[in-house]
């Protein structure tokens, strides 16, 4: 037997359809569901319009963690709805101010060797402990749940050798930033990504964590870390110890591409506004003023994350005109900060405390001033995704942020020696967590869940109805983006528009609003007369794994996406929603489309039968594209039903 | 010279002009004066519209403690502009995250023997420490500042007498609930209240702000308690002994209206929805489910009140269907609970720890869902308050919401000794606060502050112009509505409306959005003719000290308001925004009037002057109304120049 890497053997122990070489089309057996509320609400309607009966995953649990504000009674009815329906279908429930998905799924459910679905774009997280994590949209949740094989394409494997150890002042948050500044938010994309090497075994779980939830930000399937010794102290620390698993690479196994990172070369990153890939030195942008400073999000979930950021402000007191807001984890990491005195620091320091969970991450409170800087140790810094439509934010680790915010400028952290006096923090960090599971509400009995009505507050609608795509679509093009359009632009996220997650005609009205206010309208107008179609650049999609993004456009008449390439899960989610998305075979054709042109695609169903290429007509301009599309025959039928619940439906008729 | 009680007092210490006669208009000489930002964003454009050169006042503190959840970038940019503004006029700012403005200005700026304003209904606070502090509309905070004496009608005295001492689980918060139980929300209109008596001693400083602040909710002009050993111990404990003054009421000193309270026989209280006034004993409502219960805000600043409630759940788990919100009432008490390790007790209950300030109080964040039970130890529960229209808030104390965020339902504090075997707690508090000053910025110097200029992001409008009063009015009635509307019915607080409160035009369209969704509309089209009227029942415009309840609907014309009796505060800014308010002699006539009525009033000025006696006709109905009007003759001039600042720029001319 050849010598296999861990991502090899995780795929090879769960397969269950197709054969390992990348780009076949397999299936795998999902051990473990992770959905959180915002996208959790549409996996329970799913659940119910799928009829059902139990969870078949090992684990499933449903966390509340992004829709925490509750600036009216939509956030609190959603939260009764997702624990009425993980009483129904036998899921656990993690209840508001619990904790982080992510990071809180580490800590209580997470097992070396298992598979796990999440929608949730950082749900490849879990590759912290030796899991195969993949976030995808809802429905691919909703159907792991019901016990059917998650469809993916089979990716490369991307091996990463660490060698060294990092620098004082340099922390996992530098190496994922090293990362995406070497490959750029698509240099991920059909890959896993593999870290090995002798480096390794100076990061923690946790500081793992770090880099395989940000892994999502280079468009990667997923991410995944041995189960090694480090991962064995993660678990002794949570009080699991038994659930620890060995799984290593082979000697001999073979990646098939190579990268190495010194650890000891890598210094103090940040990415510049507004994306992930934009990342520069620190020092470059040294001096810089700041507004505001935010620690937390499961990109810096640990610990020893806020604990550094603690220490370093400690019986100081950050620049007064910045905001310094700390988001915790979870209440069993802010019990943990209050035990070591961490908390008093920040507070004592000038920290605004705020509730455990996902908070400014996803434009949840916490929005900047138009232009204001804002640096965060969060994963993500798309155009306005942190409420404020011109926002400037900045992503860096806990060292870098603590040492903005008391110098009220960008800070490269290892400047604070000569700066402040201050010499490396040595943290002492408790070997045991204070495990805390009394806000993880267990799965009721079968026999008590049959009886259990969904809580349907007003807001709650059931999923619209899909009919199938016309076998000739004739469509205007109602919008032209361009390159690295993420979910964030077609689908806003944040205060105002997430507390209708569960009500999709009211949520299709905020689509492209940022940018394209008219477009929802527009789209609207035209839905009787058969849809519309719209065109895109590179890396179409990026970002979260919200299917409300390909659901809230259908809803509104979308039929068709043309555009150079797409992001994995977004692409997804249009299938799933049968939304037929084609990848312009010369990019150049896409600076062509204008706004209003009508696009002719003839016999749709024979066309895509014949191959994976066709052509599709500009009827204004007389002109045609070249098209190539990535649909398994399997995929075909499912666009061609409207998606992938009408198709499941009319398969049990 | 005659006995006098502790109110007259100050008032005589500070009476620039009238007599001490109730019901006579008197001119007091005002020490220093309290801003919060919903507020203050206006204070400070009218200090800009007045051209103030700096505060006359000596101490003016802006709090920013309302606008905090940033859901997009208009609060980052009110304290932005609050900041400036600040250092423009030689205020101290006391930024986002310090805390709620009542207890922090208490703790750092309070001194027995000044008189206050605040544009803050709560503003009576104070009067915890000995001073005379005073609700007022911004404006009129505006003219403090401006080194002006606040004009007030002289209010009657009422001694409320206090014997005995408070039973075990009982605690100041069902002192001031009895109040509101024996005399309902409009009990203290005209009347200042004055604690006195051998069960004082018992009430430390904090206890009596609790009582003081909610005093607010009888409609009190203010409420006084004696500068004694209890007010000592307080400043010593904030490090500010050197700030003690005595000032007790002589022996023998009389009050005009007398009250007597057996604090022995004080049970647990709790006001129903949706009225302050609505209180029943705790044990009538026992059993009652509950899906949220809040502790914090400005009527529960203290730190025992947030020690009880940790004691109480110590060691023990809130019932999982309850969201448990703790909103720690500044930086400083948090710290305080943290060093006592009950922020870590309340935490490890399952409490979602928010960051220090008013929070849900306000409707910042925090709504129940529709109908769902929700007990608070806040202040107010008036309708849709809360961010739900239909919601169900109940207050009470912090025993009272720990007891039953422990059970889950309703549950008189006095039984858990019985349901759980928990013994009445004793408080180990420390003597010595955590006195941080670090978020307080102090007054720029003169020079400095001259140079500064007003940092105004976009959303932030100047005053719009306000028109003299029509000599003859001839409105059509846009609205009629009940007894008790709040100045939260006339114009909502909230995540959703509070971010506008710097720009009226926008702002306006939220008025009466609760109670009649298309009034703005119908207000704004009519604008044009003239404007329009409204017709309200008794107390109309009670609640909070918004003078935005009068600017916003006078920007869609309102002009004209026939009411059975008015809240003195609204009263008060409705004449600042030259808005006619009349009342009727005959309550019944309220019902009479019907939306689309067109009432007129023949030569404004002549009628107003001549007497508080005049006229109303309904040209519809062809009947009149006998209606009384309170204005002074500086104050029907000031109403008929079209309010305040025209009426100031007249006089300059």
């Amino acid at each position: 037997m050849t010598a296999r890497t861990v991502a090899q053997k995780l795929l090879a122990d769960h397969l269950v359809s197709g054969e390992m070489t990348p780009g076949e089309e397999i299936g795998l057996r999902i051990d473990q569901t992770l959905t959180q509320d915002a996208t959790g609400t549409l996996v329970m309607l799913e659940l119910e319009a799928l009829g059902l009966h139990r969870t078949q995953a090992e684990v499933s649990v449903q966390y509340v963690d992004h829709n925490l504000l509750q600036t009216d009674e939509l956030n609190a009815e959603d939260h009764a709805f997702l624990r009425s329906a993980c009483e129904r279908f036998g899921l656990w429930f993690s209840g508001p101010g619990n904790g982080v998905s992510h990071p809180t799924h580490m800590q209580r459910f997470g097992i070396p060797g298992k598979t796990m679905v999440g929608s949730d774009s950082h749900t490849p997280a879990a590759g912290s402990l030796g899991m195969l994590a993949i976030g995808v949209g809802g429905i691919e949740v909703a159907r792991a749940i019901a016990g059917e094989p998650l469809m993916i394409s089979m990716p490369e494997v991307w091996g990463v050798r660490l060698t060294n150890e990092l620098s004082d002042w340099v922390s996992a948050k530098d190496v994922i930033l090293e990362m995406l500044r070497r490959h750029g938010v698509n240099g991920g994309t059909n890959r896993i990504i593999e870290y090995y090497g002798p480096g390794l075994e100076t990061l923690t779980a946790m500081d793992r964590h770090v880099i395989a939830n940000m892994g999502a930000e280079l468009g990667a399937t997923t991410t995944v870390f041995p189960s090694d010794e480090r991962v064995r102290e993660f678990l002794a620390g949570e009080g699991r110890e038994s659930d620890y698993v060995e799984l290593v690479a082979d000697e001999g196994a073979e990646y098939n591409v190579h990268e190495e990172i010194d650890l000891a070369a890598v210094e103090p990153l940040i990415a510049l506004p507004s994306s992930p890939g934009n990342v520069v030195p620190v020092r470059e942008v040294a001096g810089k003023d700041v507004e505001q400073v935010v620690i937390g999000s499961s990109a810096n979930p640990g610990l020893r994350d806020f604990a550094v950021a603690a220490a370093i402000v400690k019986g100081r007191q950050v620049a007064d005109h910045v905001s310094f807001d700390v988001n915790p984890t979870s209440r069993q990491g802010l019990q943990d900060l209050m035990k070591m005195g961490s908390a008093f620091d920040l507070v004592a320091a000038g920290a605004r405390l705020h509730q455990s969970g996902c908070m400014g991450c996803i434009g949840m409170g916490q929005a900047p001033s138009s232009g204001g800087n804002s640096l965060r140790t969060m994963p993500r810094n798309f155009p306005g995704r942190s409420g404020t439509a011109d926002d400037q934010v900045f992503l860096c680790s806990p060292e870098t942020a603590a040492a903005s915010a008391l110098r009220g400028v960008i800070t490269d952290p290892r400047d604070l020696p000569d700066l402040i006096g201050l010499s490396h923090p040595v943290l002492s960090l408790p070997t045991l967590s204070s495990v805390n599971t009394e806000m993880l509400v267990p799965p009721l009995p079968e026999e008590e869940a049959q009886q259990v009505e969904l809580v349907k507050g007003d807001n709650i609608s059931t999923m619209p109805e899909l009919d199938p795509l016309p076998d000739r679509l004739e469509l205007a093009v109602e919008l032209v983006v361009g390159d690295n359009i993420s979910t964030d632009g077609i689908l806003p996220a944040g205060a105002k528009v997430l507390p209708y997650r569960s009500n999709i005609p009211k949520l299709a009205e905020f689509t492209f609003s940022g940018i394209d206010p008219e477009y929802a309208q527009r789209a609207a107008a035209r839905r009787d007369e058969g849809g519309h179609a719209i065109v895109g650049g590179a890396n179409y999609g990026q970002g979260s794994s919200r299917e409300h993004a390909a659901i809230a456009p259908r809803h509104l008449g979308m039929r068709l996406v043309l555009a150079v390439s797409f992001a994995r899960i977004h692409w997804q989610n249009l299938a799933n929603f049968g939304i037929l998305a084609l990848e312009l075979t010369d990019p150049a054709d896409r600076d062509a489309v204008e706004l209003g042109d009508v696009l002719v695609v003839e016999d749709v169903g024979e066309a895509l039968a014949a191959g994976h290429e066709l052509t599709v007509r500009n009827d204004t301009q007389g002109t045609e594209y070249r098209v190539r599309h990535r649909l398994s025959t399997r995929q075909v039928e499912m666009v061609r039903a409207g998606g992938l619940i009408p198709w499941l439906r009319a398969k049990e008729d």
